[in-house]
C-alpha cells in the first residue's frame, strides 16, 4: 500500500494538513497517538485563534478532528517509531508493527512537555505527577499540589487549579517568576497560591501515590520538604524530533531546520510544519498555516 | 500620535495581526478600506479553514472582525496612499488626509482582482461590470451574464449565479477551461451554462448599463458579439503592493519578497504577511498564520 502522503502527528499542524490533503485529492494516511497536541493540555480558553472569541482547547480540537475525518482522510491511532527514506520512498513503521510507504511525509509531531529528570518523576506519572492540568486537575479536589515552573503556563495552570486544589505551590528555579502580571494577579486572587522562588527540585517521593517533594533552596542551600498530593510539571516543551535525526538538520534546541516558504527539510519530500520546527512563533494558527503550506508543497513535489 | 504598530489592510492577515497585537499589548492602529479581503467575494462556502466545516466568507469575516474589535484595537476606515520610512519611523498618509507615525508597519493589503484592461471595463464598473459575484450576483435575477475566466473561480461564480441568472456564458481565453471536474459538473448541472473557449475579449459595450460584449474567436479570428446584462471578471488576482515600491523588493509578479520565518522585508520594521507576498500558497489560514508571525516579529523588533 503506497500513499501519496503520510502525516505524522495530530496537533493543529497535522489536522490542518489532513483537511488540506483531502482538498488536493492526495491518498493520505494520518498517524497520531492522540489528537490536539498542546491544545489538549491548555489550562485556559483559547482567545487568539481567529474565528473564535473564546473556545476551550478540547472544543477546538473536536472541531478540527471532525472536519478532517469528514473529508474522508484515513486516520490510525498509533505511534511512529521509525522513519526512513530509501530509493525515493519513505518507509514508516509503528509501535503496533504496521509498515507503510509514502511518496511524501509531513512530520507534525509538535513538541512534548519537558521532563524534570528528577528521581520519582517517571515512577509517579499518573500517580500524582502530571503534565496536563486540564486533564488531571479535577482529580485534586481539596488536595495540595505544586506547579513546577513560574512562567505563564505555570500561572495559567494555577488559575485552573484554583477551582479544585486547596493549596497550590508555584515553584520557580530562578529568582523571580516570569509570568505576565495579568496571569499573576488572576492566580493569586484566590488566596490559595504560594510562590516559592530559587527552587531546585531534588526528588518526588511517595508510596503508592506521591506524598511529598524535596527541593534545595538555591539561596541558602538548605534542603526542604513539602507534603503534597500532586505535582504539575510546567517546564516548557521540547520538540518531538528524535525520529528525524539523520534526515533533517536539527538546531541546538533539537528543532527541525526548514525552508519556511515550503516547510521542506533537507530531505526532499519531507516537511516539518508547526512546533517541531525552528520557527519562533509557537501558536495554533501559525501551526495551522504551516500545515496547509506543507500539503501544497508536498503536492507540488509529487506532481 | 505615535503607534507601536500600524496594520494596513483588513483581510485575514490584517485581522489576525489585529487580534495578536492586542495580546502583545502594542499600541496599534488598523487602517482598512473594507474588511474581509478576498473572503468577501468568495462565491462558495469556505470548507478548509480549520474550525469550520462550512462557512460563508461573510460569516467568517464577521467573526474575525468582531474578535479583533473586542480586543480593543483602534480601527479606521480609510485608504493608505503613502508609506515611507524616515529616521527609523514609518509615516503613513491616507486618502482622508490623515497622517500617522509608527515604529513598525504590517502591510497586509493582499491582492486585488486582476483587470481585463479592455475598453468599457472601467466605465461600466457598477453598471454591469463586477469583480464580486457574491456582492452583485443577486442583481442579475433572470438576466444574461458572462463570466470572464474558466478557472475554478469562474466556475464557482457560475455555481453561485445559477441561483439568479437565466443564462451564463463562461469565457475562457485558452483552448480548454481550467477548473476542477467537481466545479465543472456542479456549474453545468443547471443547464444554464454555456462554455466558450479561445475567447479574446475586445470590448464591453452599453448605454447607461452594459448591453453586450465583443470578442475575437482566437481559432477563426472572427469577431463576435454577445448580448448580455452583466460581466463578472474572474481573471485572478494581483498583489496590492504599489505603495511598497522603493521600500521592498518585488518579484516579477509584483509580490513582496520577505523572510518567511519573520515576514520581514528588506526594510526593517516593515512586514508583509498574506497574499501580498511571494508565498505560493494563497489560503486564508496561511494568511492568518503569517499575520500572527508578523506581529510577534514586530514586537521583537521594538523590544
Amino acid at each position: 500500500m503506497e500513499y501519496d502522503l503520510i502525516i505524522i502527528g495530530g496537533g493543529p499542524a497535522g489536522m490542518t494538513a489532513g483537511i488540506y490533503s483531502a482538498r488536493q485529492k492526495m491518498k493520505t494516511l494520518v498517524i497520531a497517538k492522540a489528537f490536539g497536541g498542546q491544545m489538549a493540555s491548555k489550562a485556559v480558553d483559547i482567545e487568539n485563534y481567529p474565528g473564535f472569541e473564546k473556545i476551550s482547547g478540547f472544543e477546538l480540537i473536536q472541531k478540527f478532528e471532525e472536519q478532517m475525518r469528514k473529508k474522508g482522510v484515513e486516520v490510525i491511532d498509533d505511534e511512529v517509531i521509525e522513519l526512513k527514506k530509501e530509493s525515493g520512498l519513505f518507509f514508516v513503521s509503528t509501535k503496533r508493527e504496521k509498515n507503510f510507504q509514502s511518496k511524501t511525509v509531513i512530520f507534525a509531531t509538535g513538541a512534548e512537555p519537558r521532563k524534570l529528570s528528577v528521581p520519582g518523576e517517571k515512577e509517579y506519572v499518573g500517580k500524582g505527577v502530571s503534565y496536563c492540568t486540564t486533564c488531571d486537575g479535577p482529580l485534586f479536589n481539596n488536595k495540595v499540589v505544586a506547579i513546577v515552573g513560574g512562567g505563564d503556563a505555570g500561572f495559567e495552570a494555577a488559575i485552573f487549579l484554583n477551582n479544585y486544589a486547596s493549596k497550590i505551590y508555584i515553584l520557580e528555579y530562578g529568582d523571580a517568576v516570569r509570568a505576565g502580571k495579568d496571569n499573576q494577579d488572576k492566580a493569586l486572587s484566590s488566596g490559595k497560591v504560594e510562590i516559592i522562588i530559587s527552587v531546585e527540585l531534588k526528588e518526588i517521593r511517595g508510596e503508592m501515590l506521591v506524598n511529598s517533594i524535596v527541593y534545595k533552596d538555591r539561596n541558602t542551600n538548605e534542603e526542604k520538604t513539602i507534603k503534597l498530593d500532586g505535582v504539575f510539571v510546567q517546564a516548557g516543551y521540547e520538540p518531538a524530533t528524535k525520529l528525524l535525526e539523520g534526515l533533517v538538520d536539527l538546531n541546538e534546541r533539537k528543532e527541525a531546520m526548514v525552508n519556511f516558504e515550503t516547510l521542506e527539510t533537507k530531505t526532499q519530500g519531507l516537511f516539518v510544519p508547526g512546533d517541531a520546527n525552528s520557527g519562533k512563533v509557537k501558536q495554533i494558527v501559525v501551526a495551522c498555516g504551516e500545515g496547509a503550506k506543507a500539503v501544497i508543497s508536498a503536492y507540488k513535489y509529487i506532481n
